[in-house]
């Protein structure tokens, strides 16, 4: 937690420290005193520096000073093939420590229908703030969920692959993931055990650009790093 | 599981599957029948491609058929502070799959001494097979631990980076990770909370090189294939 991430509030002078998790990080593993600074977000608005002026059992009560920069995002789009819950929450919080504009969980061959049941995709708001805080960042990204494969890449994805390309990670293909882009654009990850080719093949007939990265095959979570890692330098 | 590893053995014609974890996997992931082929890695030694030649209850027979390509490692040695239990599986399972030759587990202040009587560090050889099954690979990479900060740095470290640079992540510094080194060297990862002042020091003082990764504090797990996939391209 390299910040404390506050819900969306009205400005104010003086914030209110509630939630238990940041309470008992901010006790055991920084043993806060009145007068210790601590850096704060509040989600979708802004980064300050802060005061500590007050310590209760449940409250720690802190004053706003100066304001701070907010990291900038990567201008990317990750759409991922929804992974066993497992996986989610820290494909989630992976995916938007490192900035990543927009998510697009989707459905894929090999996704198993039941994760769209999974009572983890609720907690997407909670990995979303688990991930701003390990970046101090505050601004959560847009996280869409595509439980229809075709139709989303022949109606969605071929129209925003007009606008920036997109780059799908596969292994078994002869032209290897760009590097140090820098550009907006899509990236796209299959699901454990990958695309099947008829997802290959419409993915390819709408536009986007297949690429592997290298004769090693990375699971899901690893891949995302490894990627975004390589594009954005 | 992109290959089944087997443990060292004598060179022959028929090997046998028994580990109830890969046979779980052959049967309920791939559901295999006689006469399907497997990649198949004898770990330390090679890899080819095999054909099922019987299947009982707790045991599945192979036939080796040709030899194949062992992806090669990248010429780096990974050197990170011993990380929590839970954190240590995927950091090793990730750093085996993108194909590390050498990993050092090494102390620094703010790694709880409780970690070095951890019973998952037993359980290292385990998690190399992972990595590697999961990588197609069958080399499996040395895995030192060194205990003591001080002597590590001055005695060894200082020695290795002599013969090949050292770069050690840390967000507090100008200089910026290169990237596309593509030459053997060291890389060094922090503990949670990062390297104390004295210990950056330390590293500069013997020789070192601190970069930064960009102005959003990655997790440990994280920053390994972060750094990875951009100093080798």
């Amino acid at each position: 937690m390299n910040i404390v991430l506050l819900a969306k509030q009205a400005d104010q002078h003086e914030y209110c420290i509630r939630d238990p998790r940041q309470i008992q990080h901010l006790r055991q593993h920084l043993d806060v005193k009145i007068g210790d600074c601590l850096k704060v977000g509040i989600q979708d608005q802004e980064r300050f520096d802060a005061r500590i002026i007050r310590i209760e059992i449940h409250e720690i009560w802190i004053e706003r000073l100066s304001k701070q920069v907010i990291p900038a995002k990567i201008p990317v789009t990750l759409i991922v093939a929804l992974p066993r819950p497992k996986v989610l929450r820290r494909l989630i919080m992976d995916s938007v420590t490192l900035g990543v504009e927009k998510i697009v969980l989707m459905h894929s061959y090999r996704v198993d229908k039941s994760y769209w049941q999974s009572p983890f995709l609720e907690q997407l708001p909670h990995y979303v703030q688990l991930g701003l805080e390990q970046a101090g960042d505050v601004m959560a990204p847009e996280i869409i969920l595509e439980k229809r494969f075709k139709p989303f890449v022949e109606d969605r994805l071929a129209l925003w692959t007009q606008q920036h390309p997109t780059f799908v990670g596969h292994p078994y293909t002869d032209q290897s993931m760009p590097y140090a882009y820098n550009q907006p654009c899509q990236v796209v990850i299959g699901p454990e055990g990958g695309f099947i080719p008829y997802e290959i093949d419409l993915l390819k007939e709408n536009g986007c650009q297949i690429y592997h990265l290298g004769n090693r095959i990375l699971r899901t979570e690893t891949a995302i790093p490894v990627i975004l890692s390589r594009l954005f330098i």
